[in-house]
């Protein structure tokens, strides 16, 4: 088992994109990259879905000098279980990526330049939806001459996108791997998704929507990705990482209002080091996107590989137990796997590699 | 079963009060409430300690046209599980009380007149810790001329009261009933708890906590109570109150990045209704209060009772039975009582009634 080796960002352009709710956009812009070798019949390609705050980049690396590889590139490669031996792996940037100046990020989002303005789209920008991301998705493996997915993968929004994709295109799609996700669309989760945007519109600087070409709301962006962390954590991570420490041990907490704990300085120092790339903008369409996105799971026609934490914070194990129920109802193979670790919901990326086994079974049946 | 009748609010005034942390505070006072009545011996009392976003209010009404009675009327009253036909209950605010603007409310906290200034202490402060409630409480029920409670009860940082009292005076409690909360004070938990703050922080009329006199930073607290809102509730309660409707049919959520759904609205309106009494800087400092908490449960010497939610988000179940174990393995009676709800966290308020049976048996024991 080895890795994809390096990886190249490709663009993908649509001259015209009509969005769910019937907007025009003008050169919809994507970012992809693939990894293994479409077959002659074009009948071996997967497609890899990413979460909130992630990016196309699922495995191998850029340059052979990067710290880390690819999200998931614990099970994407030759020979691990999305094996890049027998499938053509592809996996795109969405729209309104948070990550929107990340240089290896290509997205279409209100930090874009609106081609009719010249200038940053800002909150004249349309709403868009997980729909429309797999609709950009689809017409992106239509443009390679795919027809037809052998699976669909992702973790968290990435699930959200695999059980879109299934319930709209199931002439498209032999089977899922929704990861960390459940499809219905939950209204604490709703409301959870409103908290996590709202620092943001706190920060003086966010302005409206109106701060391109000046300061960013970095501390509005910092604090919303504080929230994230923490949801997307559970307390083991916390313990073991910092415990009950102060994060100087020549200012104790009870000393001063201002004196943090270890803990509180590095979930911070975690947020600061994504927020430099992550538009506030941004942030806040792919909120609205993941608030109204619910598939009617029964709608789903292939069988379902899902992975879980049990202790997850966003997609507590109830609802995913109760969309692989809803599948199951339907008349399709569904099958859950637990993945252990102290984590909660980012089991479903830095523990990816226990269901292993189960998703190279799933792909070979 | 009736409720307790017209309740008056008093005040307890220490002239000078040492802090844990070393500062000396005049003037200290706290408003009190007690129903039932202290016996000859004095040995009838109990103590009810409040949660975080709480206050001594804990049963019965200011005036008769109160529309709800105090938080935990459903087990404190003639002939229910803390019977005031038999027991004398005390319930006290505590120091930094998040209400400082509820008429019904007295604390003492950044918000309170500094009488060496003439001015709100703002900043200047000092921490104060769970420690320090309960040595205020003690000289509270000292002043009564009570040495000994016959039990401790409350919910949540309520709870953390009551371990803390157990572990401190062991000699003065002879049973606690800590409700939704555990002993051990998480790193994950301090984590949350700065998450919580962190809004009131980003909203400039914070100004570092200097805006005594001018407008205070109510948006920064909206948003935080939002959170604790969120974090002290569950999917149940959203799912049944709001579902995924929009807060306003004519703009539905798809249309508009502004338009919201009624969960988001509910929530929201929640948060903004308890905003206006309470001050941001004691906000800040019953965070940091709670941040420091961590009782040594092993060194609990009396019977325990502690009913708890097993979904809940502030104090999840596992901390709760490692509390428990920890109490009985020092040799001690425990009991647990699971508390159903919607609620998450809240049934241990709004669902305290199912352990009425159980807490009514344990202060006969």
């Amino acid at each position: 088992m080895g890795e994809v080796g390096l990886v190249e960002k490709q663009v993908f352009t649509l001259e015209r994109f009509t969005t769910l709710g019937g907007a025009t956009l003008k050169d919809v812009r994507v970012g992809w990259e693939s990894y293994g070798r479409l077959n002659a019949d074009k009948s071996n390609a997967i497609l890899v879905t990413h979460y909130f705050s992630g990016t196309s980049h699922a495995a191998g690396r850029y340059a052979a000098s990067d710290p880390l590889p690819g999200y998931w590139d614990a099970v994407i490669g030759p020979g691990k279980a999305i094996d890049t031996d027998k499938y053509f792996v592809v996996s795109s940037d969405t729209l309104t990526n948070l990550n929107a100046y990340d240089p290896n990020v290509v997205t279409t989002g209100p930090a874009s330049i609106d081609p009719d303005t010249g200038r940053p789209y800002g909150l004249t920008f349309p709403v868009v939806q997980i729909g429309d991301f797999v609709n950009v998705q689809k017409a992106l493996v239509e443009s390679l001459g795919i027809t037809r997915l052998k699976a669909l993968a992702g973790p968290s929004m990435g699930a959200l996108q695999a059980y879109a994709w299934a319930a709209t295109y199931p002439e498209m799609v032999e089977r899922i791997i929704p990861v960390i996700g459940a499809a219905g669309g939950d209204p604490f989760l709703i409301a959870w998704l409103g908290v996590w945007a709202q620092p943001i519109r706190l920060d003086p600087k966010w302005n409206g929507g109106d701060y391109y070409g000046r300061e960013a709301p970095l501390d509005g962006v910092r604090a919303a990705l504080k929230v994230v962390v923490m949801q997307a954590n559970q307390a083991g991570f916390a313990r073991e990482t910092w415990g009950r420490k102060a994060a100087d041990p020549a200012r104790p907490p009870q000393a001063a209002l201002d004196n943090a704990f270890a803990v509180e300085l590095g979930i911070a120092e975690l947020a600061a080091l994504r927020a430099a790339a992550v538009d506030a903008n941004n942030f806040l369409y792919l909120v609205k996107a993941n608030q109204l996105q619910g598939t009617d799971a029964s709608r789903i026609r292939c069988p379902a590989l899902l992975p879980y934490a049990p202790d997850d914070l966003i997609f507590p194990e109830e609802w995913v137990l109760r969309t692989a129920r809803t599948i199951r109802e339907a008349g399709n193979a569904v099958e859950t796997v637990v993945l252990n670790g102290p984590y909660g919901h980012l089991n479903g990326i830095a523990c990816i590699g226990q269901a292993g086994p189960a998703i190279a079974r799933f792909l070979e049946r």
